[in-house]
């Protein structure tokens, strides 16, 4: 892992945080720049930045990354509402931080697919 | 399964459609109103809308729809560049087929989080 790495930090307690979920996975916060009433991301305790990087444990860590963030929007009151799970990786897909994370995200009326194409129709 | 589910129809052949994978658990089709240059839908064999409703073969269903992806990204070209996950969970999701779907968009930036409230920031 790299030493600078913000959710690896937050793993170990180096970083204060709110861990809402931890299990032999992955583990869950809250957005600290939330775009909605929920905004959690769920992260994977082994640092890597893309999907294609991760080999051993590929199907493991995943599904244990939907089933924490089915369990967390639950949990937060929102799956009878409904939500959204987003990943993104990347330049392209707008990943922000090179730790994998799945953002999970409900509360209120989450729009399109917020491309910006859609942002002038 | 309902009987007039679109995805039911395309995975039974009864609904013409360019089938890119199928394995035991899910299969793939380009999104009929694409987004960005690759804009893909992985779809579990079996029908359901929700997450909290799949209970048996959890595991199995989401690692297989997460490594479809992946290796779709691949195949598109598109996972060096970026691309983005998104799976819609009902109404303020903006779920649009009650047979649960994992897009995945590539081929160019995409921007923020497509949230009404980015669209005026």
């Amino acid at each position: 892992m790299p030493e600078d790495c913000v959710f690896c930090m937050i793993r170990d307690g180096e970083i204060p945080s709110d861990i809402l979920h931890r299990d032999q996975y992955c583990f869950v916060i809250r957005d600290i720049n939330p775009v909605a009433p929920t905004h959690l991301l769920v992260i994977p305790l082994e640092h890597f930045e893309y999907l294609a990087e991760l080999v051993s444990d590929f199907d493991q860590t995943v599904a244990a990354m939907l089933s924490a963030a089915r369990d967390m929007a639950s949990a937060e009151g929102v799956s009878g509402s409904g939500y959204r799970l987003m990943l993104n990786q990347g330049r392209d897909g707008g990943q922000e931080v090179p730790h994998i994370h799945l953002h999970v995200m409900g509360g209120r009326h989450l729009g399109g697919f917020g491309i910006p194409s859609e942002r002038t129709s």
